[in-house]
């Protein structure tokens, strides 16, 4: 017995990975849709061997339908997540809109997956790319030492921008061969070969909002004592986000300890080597479920101190696997009721 | 009256770089001399209007030179450098190799120019392209605030590795829009479309040499008692070295000083607007002399906490410009005598 299945921005970077997921991951489906803006009706996309038709999310009916994984921009969510829930369909959404609302829980389902059960209006929130990865591996060692303050440079990949970003960086590396001037219309400023410290609009307080949403989510998923100060930067890579971490933890912290719990830890894997080429960097990681964890060392410029290095493929992870994780999590749980 | 000046190392991207600077900055030349390993004697290189053929290192003698600015590697210069200063020629050295001996000052011009005193064995050191645009920066905050602790996060461009990193990038690059499988030689996995957390080999606490260069150098540079933790990283970047730096400071910032000192600042550029693109990228330095700061904030997660994002040009300031500008400073402190 399975599922009726909505996916929500279907025609998406995040929205097709969502369906390779759910088949790859074999959710019990009994009926999928795919659902996207009027602009995209008709498309098609994959799932699996079969060819589906998207089709027009503003005119479709979430009546009867248990499980709406939505990924479209902020503004549409923030219509069609509320009409989808009012029709007793349970959203899970990709998108920001959601997220720091106190009566949406917001999910990493290795981090804080009880947290499902407060989901009193039907919506779930996904977190920032950025966030999950990070909040993956501080939860061990929060567990173990208790984190306090975390220092973070993001190296992020153009797909965190969807197809469109990912264009962009192919269209302006191919030009640089052809002397083609770089047009410049999903970041500020040119990617190829070059890195852009801005994620997101500015602040009031000069930071951005990608490096806020790294300080709030943090809060809200692992524990509001801890503070973040984060530097968000986009690079040229295709997929697969990478952060340079430095965590000050209220305990004493021991390497040895450290590296058990993260060989231990659910969705991490640990490669290590201190030797060249013994880490992991983005390119090893697309396609893969996993956050990375290597460099990891004590951070000897402050009592308590560790530092790493974690990648992870920001549109598995950090946006599609992590909502199809949610939705397996709320089944274990007993949380979506199967209506067939 | 001008000088005799030696260029070692004169056929790589850094001794090219000074050539031209040299030019540039009208630096008073009465004699040139470009010198390289055996392997390139004959070949030519430019300064300013002129061809000059590069001679062999091996069997120069350099009597009656005043000043020689060496560029090749750090194996060679441990070699030919005391070589030079014992024949009376002031030594100015770019590489590794003396860089923590306690009798060679390692001098940036804005910071410590009167550390050149003290370069009793007739050695000077370049430092390291990642502390030369840090230091730049700290320093006039360090007056105002007294720096304590600095975590920063580098994006270094693969010029760092020289002509050969620079090649590897476009190749590699070039490669994956024919499906030419990656070539790995200067760096330890692909660079194309990655970010590769090694520069220099790894030591014994975790950390990358690159990293331990950029704590000891600091200490030395600025203030022994200044600890700093870093990350660095490489990027897929022509020219032009980034650092998210989050500083913390013995007495209670403020952000309005911070900025006016700043603006003040020799070497110095702060272009931060706060709005979309107001903010400085790698590919905007290129060529320039200055240190451009961006992203300028309160770190609140901390006590007197500041951040920032610096970058500059690897090439110039982090290298070639940062030496010319030591000759000149020892010549406006008397400290490079001319022989004509």
């Amino acid at each position: 017995m399975g599922y009726r299945v909505a996916v929500v921005g279907a025609t998406g970077a995040v929205g097709r990975e969502i369906l390779k997921t759910l088949q790859e991951r074999e959710f019990p489906v009994d009926e999928i849709v795919a659902l996207a803006s009027p602009r995209s009706t008709g498309r098609e996309v994959s799932f699996g061997d079969r060819t589906l038709k998207v089709q027009n999310l503003e005119t479709f009916d979430f009546t009867g339908w248990d499980v709406a994984l939505f990924s479209p921009g902020a503004s549409v969510s923030a219509i069609h997540a509320p009409r989808a829930a009012k029709a007793g369909c349970i959203v899970i959404d990709n998108t920001s809109h959601f997220r720091m609302e106190p009566d949406v829980p917001l999910v990493v389902p290795e981090v804080n997956p009880n947290d499902l059960k407060k989901a009193k209006r039907g919506i779930v929130a996904n977190p920032n790319c950025s966030t999950i990865q990070m909040v993956v591996v501080l939860k061990p060692l929060h567990d173990l030492f208790t984190v306090k303050r975390v220092v973070v440079s993001t190296y992020q990949a153009v797909s965190g921008a969807g197809k469109d970003g990912m264009d962009e960086l192919f269209t302006q590396t191919k030009g640089t061969f052809v002397n083609d001037p770089p047009k410049i219309e999903q970041f500020q400023k040119q990617i190829a070969f070059n890195c852009i410290p801005q994620i997101d609009r500015f602040m009031d307080d000069g930071a951005t909002k990608e490096e806020w949403k790294m300080a709030v989510e943090t809060k809200k998923i692992l524990d509001p004592e801890i503070s973040v100060m984060a530097t968000c930067v986009r690079v040229p890579v295709f997929i697969g986000h990478s952060e340079a971490v430095a965590v000050e933890f209220e305990e004493p912290v021991d390497l040895k300890k450290a590296r058990e719990v993260l060989r231990e830890a659910e969705g991490v894997i640990l490669l290590d080597e201190r030797d060249d080429g013994g880490y992991v960097t983005p390119i090893d990681c697309v396609g893969e479920d996993a956050t990375y964890v290597s460099r990891l060392r004590i951070d000897p410029t402050v009592p308590n101190g560790l530092a790493f290095w974690c990648v992870a493929d920001n549109l598995r992870k950090g946006a599609a696997l992590n909502a199809v994780q949610i939705a397996e999590t709320m089944i274990a749980l007993d949380l979506l009721p199967n209506r067939n």
